[in-house]
């Protein structure tokens, strides 16, 4: 028995074993599901999962969770990925994307990746390039030139997958014997649609190929639609070459935006219901791009400049995370406090409370005395005034 | 005799005649001659005139003044022109369009109209269609396309009545019954190039034929040039249908931008050497338009959007004309100063003085006693305190 339905665990549950658990998480939620990402970040995977088979009946728990229970088999899910030579990437791993950490809590909890090329070096240097699956001569052909053209420069490219652009965009890097990457709706065992069967498995076989569902998952529109937002995670710059005046690159461009990546959209003919999109687009802010050459620039000057954000006064909780900054705007500025008054203030129970204020005396930000803590008075780091 | 080159002065020469002496300019100058537009405006068009001419040996007298001035015939080029049911308009007249005045130090003198419809008129809701003179058909059609809905939507289209883009805009006009302008670069007398003979003709018939060159003047580079900044100045928006990468129209559309215009630019196929021009205004932040609803909407929230500038705090000195703001700068705050001490200050002969510091205390900005003068101290408007 390997489900976690009954009283007893299954023999692949271990709560150390931070990448079995993430990849039983990964079958129990849809993908962007906000409340299953803060508990397993509070708790980390694998007393999260603990926590949720012990109290499955509790009110608490999302039915949503509690109706996967049953099917959760991680360690076959893994041995299945790994028959194709794929893997479960998790954060921490090296080839962690750093860009989805961008996605904040519609962060994946891991990335199913098939191929030779891992997705943190796929994705370092690389731009999306997506578009309509009924797309346009016109519309395919530029998507190659531009396929091309990153390829030479030495981006990878990503993007879905799909008919039309998509398809021609992984094609032409293949071509040129470029890295390109396909991120999935679906699971990486199986390739879909099954029209670009073989193109997929040419990308498998030299680049990478994504999924944050588990194998055997099938694409729904849902899945689409969050998909979307892992390719403009990715990649340093989105570009819509062709797009309807609804489409599906619409919203990856809208998720770039709001990542505050660069988006280019390609002009057309304004009489082509297929350039609807991109010139809604460009009027929605999209950089106008035409060639391979701006699409870099795009890219480039804009992708690579972090630096570009304002310089802002340093904050003493810079760098805490979520709970010891918590932590810390519950510590009193004036009249020190109990451990047990601070969890109270908090919200947080003592043990993380212990250790939030560790990690803030550490910093120089509280000072105790008799087992009460209060804020280090700003310009006397070095203790009590 | 008529000239202007003989001790005597022409018969036509009258100082007050302020339309004769701007003709008479029009015929001296270059177009966008910021010097002339100084001199004119600080001294009236006639007694400018009267001094050029009385000192036109002096070496302060540009030598391209110099040149003109016996060629200058106002009073035939006003008959030549009224042959034609035209006119010249000058700042002051019904007719002058208020947009000009954005063009600062580069307002034309006057402006030289064919047709029943007057410049004000013909442009107070107006938007320029400009472009390529090698148009592609995708080009001229969407031309007419866009020309054909401002119209409809009671819009005036003013346009440089050059080959493609221009005509296809001024002929889709017509044939909607609507109002068309055409600004040319040569005189008003005669239409060029010649091959759009009936179609500017035909404009005259119905719309406003414009050029600040007076009759008979030839199209040069640079009067083309400048002529584009009419263009911009007249309209509310301007709109490039195609345009090559280096082409008169983003010679137009850098005008408007210039003067805060709203600038619009139609996409097409990426392929095509005449939406390069096109591309570049979106990549440098014209606003990408595909059909007329865009235009007028280009035309109609931002073109009507001077509320959108910022509240500023109102000024004792808003408003004043620039040689009364120079006298009241150099009004003393404190002390008291002399007619002849305030002028020595501001760089001005005793008459602007007297002149400018009359109106001052009209507005309670200047308080006097005595023969001496000082600023009127903020809250304190009734008089001194």
């Amino acid at each position: 028995m390997s489900a976690l339905t009954g009283a007893r665990f299954p023999r692949w549950y271990d709560p150390l074993d931070d990448r079995v658990c993430r990849a039983a998480w990964s079958r129990l939620i849809e993908p962007g599901d906000v409340q299953a990402w803060e508990f397993v970040d509070e708790h980390g995977a694998g007393p999260a999962l603990r926590c949720l088979v012990e109290h499955q009946a509790h009110p608490l728990v999302p039915q949503r969770w509690r109706v996967r229970l049953e099917v959760v088999e991680p360690v076959r899910d893994l041995s299945v990925v790994a028959r194709f030579g794929g893997t479960f990437v998790v954060p921490g791993d090296a080839e962690w994307p750093r860009g989805l950490d961008d996605l904040g809590v519609t962060r994946p909890v891991g990335l199913w990746a098939r191929g030779p090329v891992g997705p943190a070096s796929a994705t370092a240097r690389s731009v999306a390039v997506v578009g309509a699956r009924t797309a346009t001569p016109y519309g395919t052909e530029l998507t190659s030139s531009i396929a091309l053209g990153c390829t030479d420069a030495g981006f990878a490219v990503v993007s879905g997958g799909a008919y039309g652009i998509d398809a021609a965009a992984h094609r032409a890097v293949l071509a040129g014997q470029g890295v390109t990457v396909a991120v999935l709706a679906n699971g990486v065992d199986r390739f879909y649609p099954s029209g670009n069967d073989v193109l997929l498995r040419a990308v498998a076989e030299s680049g990478c190929v994504i999924s944050e569902v588990p194998p055997g998952s099938s694409p729904t529109r849902y899945r689409f639609l969050q998909r979307n937002r892992i390719i403009a995670a990715l990649a340093r710059a989105t570009v819509v070459v062709e797009a309807a005046w609804r489409s599906g690159a619409q919203s990856t461009a809208n998720h770039a935006l709001g990542l505050g990546r660069p988006v280019g959209a390609c002009p057309g003919p304004v009489t082509s219901a297929l350039s609807a999109g991109c010139h809604r687009l460009l009027r929605q802010g999209a950089v106008c791009v035409c060639d391979a050459g701006e699409v870099i620039e795009l890219a480039t000057c804009l992708g690579e400049a972090p630096a570009a954000e304002p310089v802002l006064t340093p904050q003493p909780h810079d760098g805490l995370d979520a709970r010891q900054l918590r932590v810390y705007e519950s510590v009193p500025v004036r009249t020190p406090a109990s451990l047990d008054s601070i969890g109270r203030t908090a919200g947080l129970d003592a043990p993380s409370v212990r250790a939030a204020v560790a990690a803030l005396v550490t910093r120089g930000l509280v000072t105790g005395a008799e087992g009460r803590w209060v804020r280090t008075r700003p310009g006397s780091s070095d203790g009590p005034g």
